[in-house]
C-alpha cells in the first residue's frame, strides 16, 4: 500500500539537503503534486486546505475594513498592459501570450494576467466620477501568471494563486494610510496567525514594484538562513491614475486624480510556513491555519471503552470549534504518529485503555514533542488553550532561530565574515546610493532586502561607502 | 451625480425588448461591467457577492458529502488535451491557445482550460493505486476560458467561474449514483435557494458533454420561456481512465479501471436567477444569495428617534444572522426605493416618526410589492418568517410562469402551433432517433432538450415519426 510504504521512507534531513527537504515535505505531507504542465503545480485537497483556511481568515480582515471583493478578466491585451511605460517594462518579459482562440490568430494578442493594476484602472476610470465614489477598496482572489525559468512549489511557480487588493482614494495621506494598514495586516497575520516573526519595512528603490512610488514588504527569515519576501504592499501615488486618465470630480468641484495603491499576497506563504516550522519529521502547522488542528488515535482501539470515549472526545472538541479528526483505521498508532507528524497537526490526543481507567489523556504537541498528560475533565478547554500554547511556542521558536541568525555589521568584511558564518539577515547602514547596494551584493552575495519602520540604527556611516548614513537596512540572502 | 442620473433613466420593460432588458439589469444593478477583453466581464462587487453566497452554500454541501477541494493548473498541453479522443474534438475548436511565454515561443501550446478532465485523470494516474484509494471525490472552483463567438454576461462568456467536480469510484453502480447525487445537490440547491423551479432529467446522446457517456442536467424556464441548462452531471463511465490508464488494485488483487464522474455549475446560475425572477423594475434576489436581505429606510431621519430607532433595528437584524444594511445616505427615500428595488434586495423595511410612535415598521416585499405593517415586538422573527415567505413566494410564481409556458404535443403541427403562441417547454413522445431530433429543430426552430427522470408519458408514438415511442423529451429554444 502506498501510505505503508511511505511510513518508512524518512524525509531528507534539512541539514543534509534543505532544498531537498522542502520538497520532500511538499510532496509526503501531500501538499503538491507535479503534472505535464511544466512550471506549475496541483494544489492537493491537504494544501488546498490549508490555502482556505488562509482565505478565510484575510478575507474577513479584509472585509472588516471595508474592502469588497471583484473578478477581473484573466487577460489583458497587449495595448492595455503597455498604458504604463516601467509597469510593462517590469512584465512584459515574463507574461504568457495567447495567441490564438479557437482556429483563429487573434488580431491582438492578450497576456494572461500577471497583475491586475491595468485592469482595475480601465475599471476605475469607467466607474470613478465623483468624490463620493472615492475611496474605492477592491479585493481580487484568482491565479495569476509569470513565466519563471525556475520554479519551485510554492515558492516560484509560473502559475500562483493570491489576492491582489486595488484602492482609490482621494488624497495622497489616504493612500498612504491604506498602504501601511495592509501592511500592518500582512504583518499581524503572519505573528499571529501563522506565528512567523516578521520585518516590516520598505524596499529599496531598485527593489520597487514596477511602476510603483513605494513598496513595503514583510520579511521573514526561513530556517537555512535566507529570507522570504512574504506579502507587499504598493503606493503608487497618481501615476497610474494619469496614465489612465482616472478623474474625479472634487468636493470643490474641479477635476482631480486619485491616488493609488494595491497590495498582495500568495500561495507562497504556505512555503514559508513550511521553512519557518517543517523539522526533519515533516510539517509544523501553526493552528490558525490547519486543516486539522487536533489528531485523536485510539491505543489499543479494539479494547472496550476505547472507541467509545475517543468518539465522546471528537465530539467535545468539535463542538468546541476545534478542527479534529479521529483516526479510526486500521494502521498502527505508531504509522499514525509518523503520519500526522509529517502532515504537521499541531496537537495529537492518545488516548488509551489504562488512560480511561485514570479518566485522562495524553496531549502531544507537533513543535516540540512535549508529553502532557490532562483530564479528561474539561478537555476542550484544555485542548484549546494547548493550541494557543503551541502557536506561543512557534513563534518564540522561529523568532529565537531569527535572532540566532540576525548579524549587525558596520562594514563590507563585517558581512562577508557574518556570511562565512552562514546565512542571515546582516543588519547594516546604507547611504542610500544604487552603487553601494549593489557593491555589496556583488562583493558578499547579498542583497538588500528591507528598511525597516522606525529609527533603529547600528552606525552612523554606510557599511559600504562608509559616507554618513541614516537607514538601517536588512540584507540577506533571498528566495 | 452618477447615482441620481440613473433613478430617472427607467430600464428598458422586457416585454419590448427582453435582451436589452436582461443587460440593463446586469449594468444598472451594478452587477457587471465591461472591458477592453472582449467577451469577458468585470463581476463587480454586488454582483461577485452573489456568487460567494452560491459558492459557500455549494462548497458546505459538496463538503458534507465527502468532497475536498483541490486545484489544478490553468493549463492544459496540447497532447494531454489529445489523449481523449471525443474530449478534444468537443472541446478543441473552442480553448484559447498560450503560444508564447515571455519572448520565448513555447515547445508545445498549452490551452488554458476550458474544463479540467484531463488534469484530473492524469493526477489521479498517479494517486490511485489500491482500492483504498478509492472513492477520490475532488471539487475546484476556478475560471475556465471557452472561445465563444457571441457572448452575453453570465450566460455566455469567454472566461466564466464555476466549480468542477471530478470523482472516481471502484463500480459503475458507485459512479451513477455520484452523477445523480450531484445533480440532485443542484436541483435542491435551486428549488430551495435559488426559488427557481427546474426539470431533472438526461440529455439526449447527441446533446452530450465531449467524452461522457451520460449527461444529466437541469433545466429550468425563463421570463421569457426560453430554457437554460443551469448545471450539468456527467457520468463517463471508464473511458477516461483507459485513455490515460488510471488502474487499480481491487480487494482480489486484480488490476482494474475506475469509474468517473465530473458535475459543474457557474456564474451562468446569476444568469438565471435574472431570467426567472426579475422584473420591470429590476432585479429579483432570492433571500438565499441576496447579498443585502434586508435594507433598512429610515422616514424623516432628521425627526427625534428615527435613527435611533432604526439603528436598534438594524442591530436587531444583524445579531439573528440577516444580512442587513441601512441606508443613512441624504438620497430621498424615493431615490432608495427604486435603487434597492433595481437591486433585488428581498425585503425593504421602512420606519419613520409615526411607526415609530406605533410601535411598528412597513416591510415591502420585493418580488409582488406587497406591504407589510408589523410590530417593532419580535421584528427579527418576523422579518426571518418574511424571507422564507419571500422565497416560496417567489418560487410559485416563477413555478406558475413555466406551467403557463408548457404545452403538450403529440404532432409537429401541435408542436408548430405552441410555437407560434409563444415560446416554452414542449413536452412530447420521442422514438430516440436522432433523425426525429434533427427533424423537430428544423421544422420548428425548437431543439431538443432533456428526458426527464421518471416515467411521465403524453402519449405513446414519437411526436415526429408517429413510431412507437418511450420517452418524453422536454424540447424548447435554449440559452
Amino acid at each position: 500500500m502506498a501510505n505503508d510504504k511511505k511510513m518508512v521512507e524518512a524525509i531528507t534531513s534539512m541539514d543534509t539537503d534543505f532544498a531537498q527537504w522542502y520538497t520532500d515535505i511538499c510532496k509526503k505531507a501531500d501538499l503538491i503534486d507535479y503534472s505535464s504542465v511544466k512550471g506549475c503545480m496541483i494544489i492537493r485537497p491537504y494544501g488546498y486546505a490549508i490555502w482556505e483556511n488562509i482565505q478565510a481568515i484575510l478575507d474577513r480582515r479584509f472585509k472588516e475594513l471595508g474592502h469588497e471583493n471583484v473578478y477581473m478578466p484573466m487577460f489583458i491585451p497587449e495595448s492595455l498592459l503597455n498604458k504604463e511605460k516601467d509597469h510593462v517594462e517590469g512584465f512584459a518579459p515574463e507574461v504568457a501570450w495567447v495567441t490564438h482562440g479557437g482556429s483563429e490568430r487573434l488580431t491582438e494578442k492578450l497576456c494572461v494576467r500577471p497583475t491586475s493594476e491595468t485592469l482595475f484602472c480601465e475599471h476605475y476610470a469607467n466607474i470613478i466620477k465623483s468624490y463620493r465614489d472615492l475611496p474605492k477598496l477592491y479585493n481580487q482572489w484568482c491565479s495569476v501568471v509569470r513565466w519563471e525559468k525556475t520554479t519551485r512549489p510554492f515558492l516560484r511557480s509560473r502559475e500562483f494563486l493570491w489576492q491582489e487588493g486595488h484602492t482609490m482614494h482621494e488624497t495622497a495621506k489616504e493612500a498612504r494610510e491604506e498602504t501601511v494598514q495592509m501592511l500592518n495586516v500582512y504583518a499581524d497575520f503572519h505573528e499571529n496567525d501563522l506565528a512567523i516573526p516578521v520585518v516590516k519595512g520598505a524596499k529599496t528603490p531598485s527593489d520597487k514594484f514596477a511602476g510603483a512610488e513605494d513598496t513595503y514588504a514583510i520579511e521573514a527569515l526561513m530556517h537555512d538562513g535566507k529570507a522570504l519576501q512574504a506579502a507587499t504592499s504598493h503606493y503608487f501615488g497618481d501615476g497610474f491614475a494619469k496614465a489612465f486618465d482616472i478623474t474625479y470630480a472634487t468636493k470643490e468641484n474641479t477635476l482631480a486624480h486619485p491616488y493609488q495603491t494595491s497590495w498582495g499576497c500568495t500561495t507562497r506563504m504556505i512555503g514559508g510556513i513550511i521553512m519557518t516550522h517543517g523539522d526533519d519529521n515533516g510539517l509544523v502547522l501553526p493552528p490558525a491555519v490547519a486543516p486539522i488542528q487536533v489528531v485523536i488515535i485510539p491505543v489499543a482501539a479494539h479494547k472496550e471503552g476505547v472507541m467509545e470515549a475517543a468518539n465522546a472526545l471528537r465530539e467535545k472538541l468539535s463542538a468546541h470549534k476545534i478542527r479534529v479528526k479521529l483516526d479510526d483505521s486500521d494502521n498502527s498508532p505508531g504509522w499514525k504518529y509518523a503520519e500526522y507528524e509529517m502532515k504537521g497537526v499541531p496537537v495529537r490526543v492518545e488516548i488509551g485503555p489504562r488512560d480511561i481507567e485514570a479518566n485522562q489523556c495524553v496531549l502531544v504537541m507537533r513543535h516540540n514533542r512535549e508529553k502532557l498528560f490532562v483530564s479528561l475533565d474539561g478537555i476542550e478547554q484544555t485542548v484549546a488553550e494547548t493550541l494557543v500554547k503551541v502557536r506561543d511556542g512557534m513563534y518564540a521558536k522561529a523568532l529565537e532561530n531569527r535572532d540566532r541568525r540576525t548579524y549587525v555589521c558596520r562594514t563590507i568584511d563585517e558581512i562577508k565574515e557574518s556570511v562565512a558564518k552562514g546565512d542571515g539577515f546582516v543588519k547594516a547602514m546604507w547611504c542610500g546610493s544604487e552603487e553601494c547596494e549593489d557593491e555589496v551584493k556583488a562583493q558578499t552575495g547579498i542583497g538588500s532586502r528591507c528598511i525597516p519602520f522606525g529609527d533603529e540604527s547600528v552606525s552612523d556611516v554606510c557599511v559600504c561607502c562608509q559616507k554618513p548614513a541614516k537607514k538601517l537596512v536588512y540584507w540577506a540572502k533571498a528566495y
